[in-house]
């Protein structure tokens, strides 16, 4: 019955993305709101859902559109917020999150989308996924609204990863690129090395040879390198992938979500002030809210967790019904450029060409 | 005749300011125009500036009310944007930089003033103002628009240093909370320490030691420490002064400036959208000038250099007269509390106790 099920989901050419409908802060009604949201506007989109059966199946039964399109997989536990990863995965196997990771793993399913504890997913995708072959550290990659043509940049490690040599950050460039080309269809994306400055001398050491290494892999893995580039590029234009270690990622992705969230506040305030700016902020409303579409955080909705055997997008924890629909589009989208594929045959070129490399100057030694 | 000069900027009771005249992005014409904003707002202040003599009392002269308030100290060269702080060091002794700081070490002033190169500023005055007895390494703080009532946070290092360890942290904990007690009126700041996560056990070593360390300081210090914060919680209300290390708080900073100023600008384009909303904007005119004005860097424009004998502001390389005039408020505030050498009796004070812990600890093995 469920094999047959999920054939009719793929059975009209439908991309299907495995989603896990636990573990988010407001709870499987906001989830099966977003993926509704989703397939009302993409009719090529079928959906596997994990959680609780009987909750599901009543949360599902009203909403008509998602009558034949929506499969469910029984799984009663939730990971929470507050789990530590480690404990999720020796204890995790009856989890929704686990079930989600696993119809990926099968091949049932394209992606995976979750809204759940971003530790515990990134541990038990490493577990269940695998990273690809000749990656060390998967990473989670972010858009960031920029001023560039495309409006996003790619920021990739935000994974709060304490640490990243020079190997690593090469690999993020490659994924990174690798993503722009089939998330923000760029075809030779600009990648820029975060630093405290620009001249290149400066920095840390790893950071002068992550330069040296990406540097010598711009061509033939068809992206440009900017060289080093400082916080202020991340939402700039100078480039459209971003590369660094986890820590400082992380905590650049919070500064400027803060920051961004500070100054709407400020701007609802500002506009309370007097009747007269009450009545400015009515004729300014479309313009106000072309604004917050255009840095609306849930619009790019989705940390992308690249390196494993398979695609992982992570949807906010606080995401509502419209953030749930963002994260699914960009799973939607990445799987059908055929995403995960492609990315691996990047990393199987650089690796191979860096072992040769190694290999000649071994000869040579 | 130049003693006399002093003695009589001094003479009525005013703090003098030592101001380098030369190295913005502007010229000393904008530094001038910015010293004779504060001079007008202010009858306490006094100004020794430093520059090419000639050039600067052309520019003093065209402003009636520095008439009396300002010397000025002849200085021909100019240190560049560009130069190499190693290449200022030797060579840099008629610069206006370093003459600006051996008026601070000479005690004709108590705060130097300067918009030039910010490495060659830092290397200069730990040359020439030498750290203060028990500093390892002095830390450059700014202050960041927040939620909190006194309307903004204390962050530092922002210095690009590439690392802190536990006990430099320690330092940037006491002397950003003397910093905050005397810059913004708090009596008995919070002290967060910035990390991935807010878990005790997240995180690099150094910042878990680091945790403890300025943990147990805290009473002593008077000040409360709210333990890890993250990237969200400086422009937030969780606490009042952001302890990091320069590489991380550098990059912090300008994401969170790099945000602010892509908001302000996708923020007039919505606004110049259609004709409805050019009108909207006019009557909007005053909040949004209010908005402006909360979130203005040139506001809050001066990193202040800590740690050393004497206080040393740093203005941003492109303030214009406005910024000028911020960062002289700045250091007359400073100056009134008293700030230096109570800054200096803070580190004495928990210098002597660490060493007598350690004492202790080895009396007692």
């Amino acid at each position: 019955m469920t094999g047959a099920q999920h054939q009719s989901l793929t059975g009209s050419g439908r991309i299907v993305i495995s989603v896990d409908a636990m573990g988010g802060d407001k709870g499987p009604a906001t989830v099966v709101a977003g993926i509704s949201l989703s397939a009302k506007k993409n009719p090529d989109i079928g959906f596997i859902l994990h959680g609780p059966k009987a909750e599901l199946e009543r949360l599902v039964a009203k909403r008509r559109n998602l009558a034949g399109r929506c499969e469910m997989r029984d799984a009663d536990d939730v990971v929470k917020m507050a789990d530590k990863p480690s404990h999720v995965m020796r204890h995790g196997q009856n989890t929704s999150m686990w079930s989600a990771l696993d119809c990926v793993r099968a091949g049932e399913a394209t992606v995976c989308v979750s809204c759940g504890n971003t530790g515990a997913l990134m541990l038990l995708s490493m577990v269940r996924l695998k990273k690809l072959p000749g990656v060390n550290r998967p990473a989670i990659a972010v858009l960031w609204p920029s001023r560039n043509p495309q409006g996003f940049n790619v920021m990739l490690d935000v994974g709060a990863d304490i640490r990243a040599d020079a190997h690593d950050l090469l690999q993020y460039a490659l994924m990174g690129s690798s993503y722009a080309r089939n998330g923000l269809d760029l075809d030779r994306p600009r990648i820029g090395l975060l630093n405290v400055g620009t001249e290149e001398h400066k920095g840390r050491a790893e950071l002068k040879a992550a330069h040296d290494l990406i540097s010598a892999n711009a061509d033939k893995a068809r992206f440009d390198f900017v060289g080093f580039v400082e916080g202020g590029d991340i939402p700039g234009d100078r480039c459209d992938v971003i590369v660094t270690d986890g820590f400082t990622g992380n905590i650049a992705l919070k500064t400027g979500e803060g920051t961004a969230s500070l100054i709407g506040d400020l701007l609802k305030e500002a506009f309370k002030y007097t009747p007269l700016s009450r009545f400015a902020s009515i004729l300014a409303y479309t313009s106000l809210q072309r604004l917050k579409k255009r840095i609306d955080p849930r619009r790019v909705n989705g940390g992308v967790f690249l390196g494993l055997n398979g695609t992982v997008v992570k949807s906010h924890g606080s995401a509502d019904a419209t953030g749930v629909s963002a994260a699914v589009k960009l799973a939607f989208q990445l799987a059908q450029s055929g995403f995960s594929e492609k990315l691996a045959a990047r990393v199987a070129a650089a690796t191979s060409q860096l072992e040769e490399m190694t290999n000649h100057k071994d000869g040579a030694a």
